[in-house]
């Protein structure tokens, strides 16, 4: 049976997946790169932008994982894809926007972005095709899960996505990494999911980097 | 110097230092001991309602912190001496209230209870002197630091004092446990932090217990 995982969703101290005034130029909002800055040291996150080197330890064998050969689908929020809410603006063809990750984005595989606006298929390089549907998180998964072909169904985030799989209770594995900054304000990982270890077996281990990495594998 | 320590502050996954209602029954209301449980394993834990036995490992070093000779005064909030909030109700001196801890606390040094309620001293055995003040943090760390004789002033809790002396800059060290559980609702300790990691050194050690310790060191 395929899985439905979670990797590399980094929070920090305090909680919040993501930072406050999300714009174009700050995806994150006012958190910037704090809360990736440690994926950017590994080999996996130096990769992942044509860099080469990085740290081949702890923290980048737990980056791996989320772009290993089983995942077969991606699922993310709106949020991920385009920092602003409301319906897509018409750019025309050439200005359109196609995510953050250039001409060849570093899925390889369908990804299905959750919004209320749903718009046509966008098809990448190297296998990407965005998808953009208006669905709930168990018909998404439906339609991931088809487009996956058996392999795994990578849920990609950001926090709010990630919340309302695991309210939903369709997530099997989950990786969180917790960074040491309080950044007081943004999108919290863990509201409405009081009593969330009853459903899972979690697993904590400290980085020498600074970062957390809590697993969450669900019983 | 004598150092403003904090030790052995427990939190969920999800930042709560303590539960919803509170009462005499439930002294961390609906988190129950799960907050707990870990401290109350150890040696340490086990010594300080009396008991024996108990792990002597990573969680018990770092409990063990709590009360070490350096230790001259405590500081905690009216909510860890008495669950509920307003006037002391008079219940007679036979009845009176004297904290959770039977006639002998664990604490063997004067302790500043804040509350907008003041009323006279108790004397316990042992050492253990509840003072009641009405005071900002600045001024009872001055009342503690010169009780102290000298040695260190431990800020005993709950998050909500925690959180008020950290944001008044008053906290030298703090040791911050972090259990796996997501309690959803009660007192969280990070509001109001934004960017705590400027003035602190922060280290994590994961424990074979499943908590996480999480050290702030003054830069």
């Amino acid at each position: 049976m395929s899985q439905v995982r979670v990797h590399n969703l980094s929070i920090s101290l305090d909680g919040f997946g993501t930072g406050e005034d999300l714009s174009f130029e700050a995806p994150f909002g006012h958190a910037g790169q704090r809360l990736h800055g440690w994926m950017f040291a590994t080999g996996f996150g130096r990769a992942m932008f044509g860099g080469s080197g990085g740290g081949e330890g702890l923290d980048n064998a737990f980056a791996r994982r989320h772009q290993d050969d089983d995942i077969g689908a991606e699922i993310m929020g709106r949020g991920k894809f385009w920092p602003l809410s409301g319906p897509w603006p018409d750019l025309g063809t050439e200005q359109e926007w196609r995510g953050w990750w250039g001409p060849n984005p570093p899925f390889h595989t369908p990804v299905f972005v959750l919004t209320h606006h749903p718009r046509p298929s966008i098809e990448m390089e190297g296998g990407t095709v965005f998808h953009f549907i208006d669905a709930s998180p168990a018909d998404a998964l439906a339609l991931a899960r088809e487009a996956a072909g058996g392999r795994d169904v990578r849920i990609g985030g950001g926090p709010t996505t990630v919340g309302e799989f695991l309210a939903a209770d369709l997530i099997d594995v989950m990786h969180v990494v917790q960074v040491p900054v309080l950044l007081g304000r943004g999108v919290r990982l863990w509201d409405g999911l009081e009593g969330l270890e009853d459903r899972y077996d979690i697993e904590a281990v400290a980085s020498p980097s600074g970062v957390v990495h809590l697993t969450f594998t669900r019983r």
